[in-house]
């Protein structure tokens, strides 16, 4: 790569620079080393240029020439949006709101690409919140579901699949949701029912004025929307309904996250974790009969604010479910509001004990503080091994740890919309995964609960991470990059990986002829 | 220093631990290294601790017993704050919009000692905007001040000194401000009039929705207010006011930059750039003669934003300011909104025409944006040879430039509030600053404009820093780094750099013994 080699040669005569000059200095205390002349700086700052753009993500992908003709396709999408944010930031979506912007974002040209973009692999997601709102609300118009009080007003309504109406709980009866609905008309029901199912409000910033208050509505949607998914037909289907979401939005392969809660039939059965597991083992089967090009691990990642009673059932449960899916489970972590959860520190003596080729994947650093339990998670970390870390949001934070997540390729999984949602920034140009961007470190970008805030499994991380939190400098190469990097830090060992790639190289080589297609049919049509 | 060397030392270990686990991998490929005891994990994990520790900004101050004392008192007042803000966020100002938490801050103790304290240098300030607004307001009671439109509804007014009444302007006859405020009365006159003189204003974050509107009502002030201290003997008190207000609030040293506007006086004359520069030395010679305690230096900082013609103008001036001014002019910058002004690279070959023992200040990267001319600008200010740079917020995505800013030491210059205000950053706790608290690079706090937001000259900023960016194990030791950075990054040579210090340090240890006695009698009172 004499590119490569040139960018490393410049670096080094800037050194020596930098040498000399210093040395000058000293030889002449209070003298002031010689401006240069313009030639001498324009080439100065050009090797500066050069040594910053070498170090970005992406700068060692090479693309061959329908790439390059497709990077400048999209690159004069990127610059138009950069323009018109640089004219006035109020237009730049990616410095707003989520819940603000959505809707102008879907009109935008580069994020239709975007979205038909084979994208790799998604590796930080959660159970529950994969699917998209409709297929949610779909769910409510199943058989013999019940509800108890009212979807309007403040109350939390509480849903059941039930053969029988459900007993009278605090004097008000259940009513099947079929009556409700039949009474309220299905377009009011509907329209209603969805703000049970996401966080989206109007003036968000004003009505979460902090990270409190947003992760309490997360856990009241949890305490409606639960009872229907665990209903283990809903659950399947959840799972199933998730797979093609994924799969359509230009996903080949998923790693998600998941509790393993207790799921119910309707004959008054329940099943337990491993049981729950197998319902996602079976749907995984059928759907790779039908998607043989698709794949999907799990970690099993339950609640960190439990008893210690309860903390204690998981490694059991863990490895049994390592036994018993020793392909599916891709390893452990823990889940929860990290500024309101125990520490990793506190249970590492227990998480010492997890059998070493047993991979964990621990959320670490999704806070705003530093110099406290939630950051310094991220000590734990590391030190406990992680393959991955979930946000490590605040890992900037952190110049040694940095350095060695840099050495050992520890992969950090970096979910644009959830930080922002979750009242971690505001604006993304903000979000520190930009020093990420610009000196290589190995992220990938992942979506965490794209239902909960109405975003595609992975398209709507992916263009703001690209249009809002990378440079405007970074093209096509970073977008491979991403790419290439959620293969490399999956699980899927050499032979996996590389079947994985081949893939979505298909799929990918075919989106760009088919981009450079339309692109001059487009032009075609303009004359 | 023992301590140091420990540090050093287990970061040595933990390498060697790091190098031994990998090259254990590269033997046994596919088998994961061993998990260790709890006891050596904990060992691990203080030594990661104490490593990440040793790199932050202070860490390599050492402190009195006295100081370590008066630690205590100051951390146990920022423990507080810190976990009231933990348990809920929106209590915590520094997370806040400042327009929405100055009254609340300054009920905290922490802010009423920070208050107190003699903190520095400031060395970034600008000229007409270092005044509390109280003082603005009092100018407007002058005599010869005259008005022309109104001050309630949205046309801006305009205000002029005069002996006589200035001519009619678009059918609107000027009025003595004495006769407006006669028919409003002064309590109301004054209350209607601050609004002109700041960008305080209800519900900031939705009234400023993007850096354009701020920066727009930015101007807007300088065009109300700035005939008013135009006027040279206003000019001259305005300026004497600041050194005051400094004085007051713990500053014994301040670099401050200026544009050097026109100045006129009630005899119809009008003054330029070197009788304007002459005026601030005046007051100041005054003012040292009263406070000989006290310095200050000025950087010629004209607008960016100006044609070739008006630029070339600067160069002559400045080498005309340092020659008959030579112990009072700092060096050069060039002030405006960066997004919006012609980048450094335009101006590079005048700008290397000035002779190398004038010293560069550049404003740089005041921006959100990544891969633009506002961030690049960065990279000019370093190889222009800025002694210090300002603001340098998107310092932080460039990482071959920090290490450069670290090695030759080039201060950044930290104003928290101003990179609020002028929406840059929204919740402190993001404020990119904090990467160099937890890796002490050579940077300074300082206020920019803090009349503009009713701040005080250095207080509220070095409150919100220490409390809000910098780690919560962060303490005194951080706070003394910041002052000696100050006098360190200074224009002053060794042996005034030596007695700015003295300066200070006998103050700091007065204070340090009242805050000490404070404590105890408070602790008395009690009892």
């Amino acid at each position: 790569m004499p590119r490569f080699s040139f960018k490393v040669f410049s670096f080094v005569s800037i050194v020596i620079a930098c040498v000399s000059l210093s040395s000058s200095k000293i030889l002449r205390m209070d003298s002031k080393p010689k401006r240069p002349s313009l030639e001498k700086y324009n080439e100065m700052r050009e090797e500066y240029l050069n040594t910053h753009l070498s170090r970005a993500l992406g700068s060692d992908v090479l693309l061959n020439e329908e790439e390059q003709q497709f990077n400048t396709i999209l690159m004069d999408l990127k610059a138009e949006e950069l323009a018109r944010g640089f004219e006035n930031p109020f237009n730049f979506t990616p410095a707003r709101h989520f819940f603000d912007t959505m809707k102008s974002v879907e009109s935008s040209q580069l994020f239709k690409i975007i979205q038909k973009m084979p994208k790799g692999a998604v590796l930080h997601a959660h159970d529950t919140a994969m699917c998209s709102t409709d297929y949610v609300v779909s769910l409510t118009k199943w058989d013999h579901l019940w509800q108890w009080g009212e979807i309007e007003g403040n109350d939390l309504p509480k849903f059941l699949f039930s053969r029988q109406k459900p007993e009278i709980l605090n004097n008000v009866e259940w009513r099947p949701v079929k009556d409700v609905r039949k009474e309220m008309g299905d377009d009011v029901y509907d329209s209603k029912i969805r703000h049970f199912f996401t966080l989206i409000v109007d003036n968000p910033i004003t009505y979460y004025n902090n990270i409190n208050v947003i992760w309490s509505k997360f856990e009241d949607l949890f305490s409606v929307f639960g009872p229907i998914v665990f209903f283990i037909d809903a659950w399947k289907d959840y799972y199933r309904q998730s797979l093609q979401e994924m799969y359509d939005d230009g996903v080949n392969y998923l790693e998600f996250r998941g509790v393993l809660p207790e799921l119910y039939d309707l004959d008054g059965n329940t099943y337990g974790p491993i049981e729950t597991c197998r319902a996602y083992v079976d749907v995984l089967k059928e759907f790779k009969a039908s998607h043989p090009d698709f794949g999907c691990r799990f970690i099993y990642a339950p609640r960190k604010t439990v008893t210690d009673e309860e903390f204690d059932t998981y490694i059991p449960t863990l490895l049994k479910l390592v036994k018993t899916f020793p392909e599916f489970i891709a390893g452990f972590d823990l889940v929860g509001q990290e500024d309101k959860s125990k520490p990793l520190a506190y249970y590492a003596e227990k998480l010492l004990q997890v059998p070493e080729d047993i991979q964990f994947f621990f959320h670490a650093g999704e806070t705003n503080w530093m110099g406290t339990s939630s950051d310094e998670n991220l000590i734990d970390a590391v030190l406990l091994g992680s393959k991955r870390i979930g946000h490590g949001y605040a890992a900037v934070k952190y110049p040694h740890l940095l350095k060695i997540i840099k050495e050992k390729r520890i992969g950090i999984e970096i979910n644009p919309i959830s930080n922002q949602v979750l009242k971690l920034v505001d604006d993304l140009r903000n979000h520190p995964a930009a020093i990420f961007f610009s000196d290589d470190y190995p992220i990938v970008i992942s979506s965490d609960d794209p239902s909960f805030w109405g975003a595609l499994p992975l398209t709507h991380d992916f263009y703001f991470a690209f249009l809002g939190i990378a440079s405007a400098r970074q093209d096509l190469r970073t977008i491979k990059k991403l790419i290439l990097n959620s293969f490399e830090f999956s699980t899927l060992d050499e032979t996996q990986k590389a079947f994985a790639k081949q893939v979505w190289l298909k799929k990918w080589n075919r989106f760009i002829k088919e981009a450079l297609k339309d692109h001059k049919s487009a032009i075609l049509m303009q004359q």
